[in-house]
């Protein structure tokens, strides 16, 4: 069977990913990457070879480019000629530019979470609404909270039923090498409810969800706390049981070593993953507490990669490459090499063990 | 009448603002404070003229003191012999242990959040269980995150009942100031349910109560968002209109320019209140919404400074100066100025117009 | 003798202090203030009963103040035609506009570090070249850092003679309250040579200097490090002797507990100071090092507050109030209160005996 | 020939980074690795299948590691029965109590910069006295700090003469992942001299130096200014020309995205590098700058594995396995892929071309 042949707009901090988890999957092709000037992610890719192939967006630098010697394999119209699916992770607006070019082009295309819901027939995310995506022409991704956020929502309501969703984000206000936007010594609010409750509800429409968002001045990924009011009385027991169940979820705990946020990064770099990346979100088995009905829980987002595998699902689903959830996503899983470890860290028995208040 | 006579032991963080709270009550007298070295607020206590007289508790190094010319009044021994209560903001332990010698001088005392309920009588807050202090020989406040959370929880009980709270606390890790205990890019986690929801069910006890704690590296307040379950649908609306009556509610918006943690602290500063500091929680107008019958809010508790009137309210009750709750706090508020300016920012106008999606 | 009357131009971070401090300036009128909106500062003025008087600037939201009933005196116009001098702290750029309505009013002004050398007839530092400034129109002031930076280098050279400086300014990046810059877990560097060497070569040409500028995520004051050259050895005695002696400079030490640029923040705070601000730089005795025939050491710099007193002498040599540095600065000192209080923490003798490697 | 047996003790942040490093030598062996607990490391060890055997040193925690299925090779001792020589990475002081262990079992050992520099016989620089270390039994390696700096000063020395240096350390207070240190929105200052200026006069005794120190809030990096004093003047050109040439500094510009620390942390993710970390030290070219006969630059510092080259040429040195500094040093450059790339970044044109006050 032919591989599917993928593209990427923008090689910056979720492009470079998104290329690399692309080059994973058995049955694809990664043709190239479009990008507009000599950043450092180009320079990387350039001092490590040139893994990938080098395209040009409209009104990119290509003098800068010549003159540092990195080779161009050719225009983004080039680009879109080679492919059958572009994955657009362009800045914010310009994807939708972009969306022009690709209905020229005849080709389909995935958009990150910057754009607007309406650049896209579907708006997408691998475990709560594949199917909806299959054989789609424009896909938009869930934003990196969102994606996080209903891996653990939809894994609950699948296994008992969920309700009503009240969560807090407490964001990580910019990646390691941000410069031009940044927190110093500051919360800071935004006006609620927070966008990611509205487009739970967007892809759960039976869940009512409110929220509200705070950023903090750390870059080493997101925490949300999340209320959750099931159908029936979830205990944390079956929320535990259900949570290491999922292949995108890690249950940790506080006592193994993961103390926050910057933990999950440094065991990310230890495993060697490539930049120290985790696809997983983590959560933490001693933040599980129940108050009357409602459970409460605390996940962590690792907002650079946790959209890799969702939006490699959603390759699968507008090309019909796999036509069910437990397909489509078993693939992007194996490739990826996604919950290959399990048990390690499995808390059953300490946790069940421990008293919570 | 006379005037009740109150010490400070530990002029630290909240023993410096303590004193200040006091020396501004009409009907108080501060007697002196009590520390043990030449520490920076020491020093600034020499510079500014020995508003307050100093006392020494066993181990000051008094050679320390002279050498500087700093002026000591006396032993803690003769403090206690001066007072009718000891306002202990020691470090946490030693008010346990300092409790030994007020039982001997016979004289009351109100310890901070940090030693253990079974020091005290009854955990105390001035809004919430005012009736229980009155008289007793011992009190010990609730802690910072605790006693701005109760004061919003109360206020909501009081005007329509509350049966549940489901609480999310993203802590300031540090004060102003602080070198010996930090945090770098990290979010931190605590094990769940955090002991401010606990604490909240001790005084509150028909309440159910949980949460999660996440340090965060800043410095100039905590933020708490409160998801509540009335016992009746409680709107924003109602909520809005519960909150502003509160005195040490202060109700800000967002467009207004109270863009986090940090703007009260601004805000505080350019009022000119000493140390910039604030005596009144920040409520977020625009952070109220409804999820089904829940409603979520969020916070601002300006660590530094929140206990200072629940704690002379404490004095209050425990001297039985007033014995309701509504004249102890009036008269707490009358000379700490608290709630004499309302209106100015009282969103009601925008914020009922306003779409919460 | 009929005071000075003096108008303040934009009632931010600095303007709010430059009115403050000229306020407390017997021989000086506060007239008022001009700004444009109900900024937190103007709201904190309104709270606080308009202690000054506000003006409004063109293109100023008077709907929204009015809304508020915050009272308006009149137009920037109606300002110029009350004062003899306007402080200018405007936003950058806005000065130089500004500037054209003060030759028409036939007012004098004193332009913030923002502006370009150009707006102004001398590049002013009250102990650097004060009698520079005598009788002049237009003044712009040295900023914050540097303003700090030559205080310490000026105090040498007139001790000792001085001829190269050797600057690293680790620079605060935010003010407290700052939400619209910031830097999170990153130290950023700009291009060498930094601004505040060529400015001091400016105001002391006699002087060789260059320097690097690191941008820190904190908001408490700047740090410099500073290696001097002097035209004969200069001892960390000698230099110790000098900085005591300066009304402007605040000796102090790690053991006393300034253990970096917060602690000077909540010294502040824990005087009392008016937001807590300082106006003297601090000079840590132990940073004071030597290395063959230079000298090394660091400064504080608190950057909210340093350059009010200079500002304020730029009025008093504007206005020709007095006539030599000498006359100048001390009435400044006067009635800022500054240098009153010397003596506690001179760390002399346990200096001297302590070794430096 | 017999390839060196290398042994690791304390699977830590800079240990995991010398057995990754030690793994690449083709002339080497990494026998094994010691720790004694379940760390984050350890798991992630077990997690990625266990390419280097574990050890447990005394009082391990043995059962932990059981329950977890992590398989154990021996004791310390058993370790210490394989190997040529140790790398020990035990927290500060285990190193000079494992030495003991060391003496019985006749293996020799390189020291981390932990250890007090009578631990053993040779305070070591791979390039600054990798003669002194040949066939010694015992080394300390310089701290990470020292590494860099001394790369610089040493390059800058053997090229044209270096008199003096006077430094300033803008120091990372903790690494990624870490919650048992830190520091939050302060600046924090050491003691002056720094012991990296005394380090580098032990290792480097014909120059005078000295220096400060200041801790700052961040995780990705030192950064160092330099102020150099050659013994004739260096121009900036001529310094370029030096730094361009070694092996482990990397010139980088401003210009090219290397805004600060984090940059450096950013591109060795984007590379590919394992965990991102790089070995060479950054360098701005457009920091360098001239004060009359001083020259002026920045380095970057990556606190986790600049010391690992460094480290590596003391195997060599102590193993005799090369005799000169020029051969041992090619080696680990070239089986750590040092300096392979050259030339992308070099701004030789630009910079030349560019005023610098």
């Amino acid at each position: 069977m032919r591989k599917i042949r993928v593209g990427v707009a923008g090689y910056g901090t979720i492009g470079q990913r998104l290329a690399d988890g692309v080059a994973m999957q058995e049955d694809m092709e990664l043709v190239g990457v479009a990008d507009l000037a000599p950043t450092l992610a180009v320079r990387a890719l350039y001092e490590k070879g040139m893994p990938y192939d080098l395209y040009l967006v409209d009104g990119a630098n290509s003098d800068a480019l010549d003159q540092l010697g990195i080779p161009v394999s050719g225009t983004f119209q080039d680009l879109l000629g080679k492919v059958d699916i572009m994955l657009d992770s362009s800045p914010g607006g310009v994807g939708a530019k972009n969306k022009v070019l690709y209905e020229k082009a005849g080709v389909k295309a995935i958009f990150q979470g910057g754009e607007k819901n309406s650049v896209a027939d579907v708006f997408f995310h691998g475990y709560a609404n594949y199917e909806k995506g299959i054989g789609q022409q424009y896909l938009k991704l869930t934003s990196c909270n969102t994606t996080g956020l209903i891996r653990s929502v939809d894994c609950l309501d699948r296994a008992y039923g969920v309700e009503k969703a009240a969560i807090t984000i407490i964001r990580r206000v910019a990646d390691p090498g941000d410069y031009h936007r940044g927190l110093t010594n500051a919360l800071q609010m935004e006006k609620a409810p927070t966008h990611q409750a509205v487009d739970l509800m967007t892809i759960m429409p039976h869940i009512s969800a409110t929220g509200i968002l705070v950023h903090t001045p750390v870059t080493h990924g997101h925490i949300i706390t999340v209320v959750v009011s099931g159908k029936r009385k979830i205990t944390r027991e079956m929320a535990l049981e259900a949570f290491e169940k999922h292949p995108r979820i890690r249950v940790v705990s506080i006592d193994d070593g993961f103390a926050g946020n910057s933990s999950f990064f440094k065991y990310g770099r230890d495993l060697g993953r490539p930049r120290g990346d985790l696809y997983e979100i983590g959560l933490w088995a001693d933040s599980i507490v129940e108050s009357g009905d409602d459970l409460m829980y605390a996940i962590h987002i690792p907002q650079e990669s946790v959209t890799i595998p969702e939006t490699i699902d959603g390759i699968r689903a507008a090309c019909s490459m796999q036509l069910t959830r437990e397909e489509g996503t078993a693939m992007t899983n194996k490739y990826l090499h996604i919950g290959q470890f399990k048990g390690l860290f499995q808390p059953k028995a300490p946790v069940s063990a421990r008293k919570v208040g």
